[in-house]
């Protein structure tokens, strides 16, 4: 394709998305097809001679489009929200354009050194501490995933909590991890990855109220693994766990994992961000005292297109001890001298894209204040629907109804737990198949519970009243 | 961003682009800074207001594009390409604009089968077994780097060696991987992930002239290693070295694997790609037979921008059982019916972006016959620049050359090795500061040796040649 067939092709694109952007509230929000259908309808070979534009974006439209979940309509309600916007999606386009990899410093020093800039400005705007930059023991960088912030967490733990030697000799004797039962999965799937084993990952008990950990609790199961002869190696703290948006009080945990030296990692993947607003910094109280790790994505909630995780250690001394390997292949001057960052020993991957861009691009459209903004707007169409909730006999709030998450159920008075938790689900897959709304579930002591999860780009006040007339109805037929 | 101001934007970028691609060649190959110039350039505190598009065009310009080394342009001859074309771009700019996750088939039914389908369409344009089909035992998956393919094998294999108890109990005894000196750095990564740990990573020897792993040491050292009371694990076959494009006897090396009951990982991130001419099919040979799991990297040679990784593996049911973790979040109809693909169990991390797209668009617009036409400009620029060095009494050819790579130094007669080495470097840095071109280095036999990688999206005859001339002169003087 030369320079100006791409011109060409690339404005319709462009005009493509800007039409898809613009009309996709029309659009079911969930895909209504069955498994197979999209399959079926594309070719079996592939292609022997080269096809136009113009078939490639027909097709789009005719089989692609139907098998998409819009994740950007406005009434996308389901697990959390993954916003795009314009400025990411351009940084985004910018970097594909570019198609530099920056593995290395020296392979494209702007691709590092920007990365670090916008995650610096990031840890400022989050209010997270001074030892998080990268010009001091820590630094920031940009992971695919909150899930493999997980896993390098876990590995940077093991290496300091074994001295270095595991990277050497391998895992020998029990190293347990500490979560409670809202944590991600990704701690645990982390946990079989780095060869922990899932039975070590232990499972604290959390308030029955609030769901957050209970320090006492992992105080008492960390003295007895100790002296049980395991050796525990990194606790994590949730800020908004991914089923009902709990908070675990990170400085109590923090002061319980100092005690027995063990790495406390925070994943606030879908919280962190909240942060950019002062009167939610207290989401961090304890993060600057007693996180060795913290991961946050602004590709949740920070209007920054997937994948874009951030994640900053206090001290990267044992995350690239863990992984650092400099073959010949790699080397090169501003790499021996020790005055560049080369990124590729901070992540699991050697290459590695231009995420940095639509960070920068985002964090520059909107400033700061855009960037309350946005986040405030999610938090009062929460709060609304939460009162809207509280306020309706036949439902039951999740209380305490924290952030963009709301979780409520219907009563169904007269039936029994199971049956109400069976028509909760049949509930809710009747209001996913009809395509007005998407919103998923989670159980909260034992029982069936809807997710609503507001933050999204184009979600309006407008859009939150029609979904919850639609529950309302819904479930009073 | 409203829609609109996307349309306006985005054609800005387009066009931006659009004008990059088109004099990229007269940009200056690696970048020109010194480490900190461009944080330097760059505001310390993130900005409090929005800023409008034009103004981050600019600096973009400003300050960003003197930072980049520039891996589209035609005379970018270092590591291998990373090769981005028109319709990959767009592939990758619908895949921002949709904004979908595809982390489970439900969450976008499309995006899980486009990816089935294109990946099968890939093993069919590679003469890879029917077997890798998702349809039948195994089932391709696109990573975003061969590095999460090592670890992904390593990790599958473990469980299988272990029959599953690795996941659960974590690992305990000492595991083996067999690698030789020219295989990726991510296998020596991988296995400090997974916990096996960096001394129990086998160096197998290479035969001296053709650097392929030597299957016979290979038996030999197994049959020692597990007389020695060591589990061993999995082997790793490349098929086109990171260093010199060395491709391993992959039947040869099967043969042993199968005879001791190890996993067999091909590493084909470069060359696989190749495959898909047929007079190269012969690079797959005992792949059927033997392999386990599979990866190569569109990214790199198939005009595919990065990150784009296919890998297959002949039996999921390890990989799987090693992942796959269920959340009480992520249960869906689709999903309890076992009658559609998850991605997320066939990966680190849990979300994923719409990747299969831009092989799609890549695929449909060059077709397999702009694809043979692509790997064979490469080849035959290789083969020129091989003979061209052959014949010429001041440089040495390293042989076999094979594919898109050709190593060769000075013979800097008279000069002792190290000082012969030394030179060699100091010509490759004089270069690489010229701006004109931009190689890389490598050992073969303790001796540095130029890599000059061709198969650039924008490479023609031409630039081989200023390049050739380029290095004449600087050597000569």
């Amino acid at each position: 394709m030369t320079p100006d067939e791409f011109r060409e092709y690339g404005k319709q694109v462009v005009d493509w998305i800007a039409d898809y952007l613009t009309n996709v509230e029309s659009l079911p929000v969930r895909a209504q097809v069955a498994p197979g259908d999209v399959r079926r309808a594309l070719p079996e070979h592939p292609p022997e001679h080269g096809e136009g534009f113009a078939e490639i974006l027909a097709d789009l439209d005719r089989i692609v489009l139907p098998g998409i979940t819009h994740w950007q309509h406005p009434s996308f309600f389901a697990y959390y929200p993954s916003n795009t916007s314009g400025p990411a999606i351009l940084g985004d386009l910018l970097s594909s354009g570019l198609g530099v990899q920056g593995m290395l410093w020296a392979t494209s020093p702007a691709c590092t050194e920007l990365e670090t800039v916008v995650v610096d400005w990031l840890a400022e705007l989050l209010g997270l501490p001074a030892h998080f930059r990268t010009d001091d023991a820590g630094g920031g960088v940009i992971q695919d995933s909150a899930s493999s912030a997980s896993l390098l967490a876990i590995v940077a733990a093991l290496h300091r909590s074994s001295g270095g030697t595991i990277a050497q000799a391998g895992l020998t004797g029990r190293h347990t991890l500490y979560v409670s039962s809202e944590t991600h999965s990704s701690l645990a799937k982390g946990a079989r990855v780095a060869g922990v084993g899932a039975e070590n990952v232990r499972i604290v008990d959390v308030d029955p109220k609030t769901l957050a950990m209970d320090p006492v609790a992992l105080d008492r199961m960390l003295a007895e693994d100790i002296a049980a002869g395991a050796v525990p190696v990194l606790v994590c703290a949730t800020v908004g766990t991914t089923s009902t948006a709990a908070v675990d009080p990170v400085r109590a945990v923090g002061e319980v994992c100092r005690r027995h030296g063990v790495w406390l990692h925070v994943d606030a993947a879908y919280a962190g961000v909240a942060a950019v607003c002062p009167e939610l910094r207290s989401l961090h109280d304890g993060v600057a005292e007693y996180a060795d790790s913290y991961a946050t994505n602004p590709h949740k909630w920070l209007l920054t297109n997937f994948d874009c995780t951030v994640m900053w250690v206090a001290d990267r001394t044992p995350l690239l001890g863990a992984l650092a390997i400099h073959p010949e292949f790699l080397r090169n001057a501003a790499t021996s001298t020790g005055a560049v960052v080369d990124y590729r020993d901070w992540q699991i991957s050697l290459g590695r894209r231009f995420r940095a861009l639509k960070l920068w691009t985002v964090l520059r459209w909107y400033g700061a204040e855009g960037l309350r903004a946005h986040i405030r707007t999610g938090l009062a169409q929460a709060a609304k629907l939460a009162a809207w909730v509280a306020e309706d006999p036949d439902f039951e709030l999740h209380e305490p109804q924290t952030l963009g998450l709301v979780c409520f159920r219907p009563r169904w008075p007269g039936r029994k737990p199971e049956e109400a938790d069976a028509a909760t689900l049949r509930l809710m897959e009747t209001l996913n198949d009809s395509g007005a709304l998407y919103l998923t579930h989670t159980k909260i002591a034992g029982r069936v519970v809807l997710r609503m999860a507001l933050g999204g780009t184009r979600t309006e006040q407008r859009h939150v009243e029609a979904g919850w007339r639609a529950i309302r109805d819904a479930a009073s037929t």
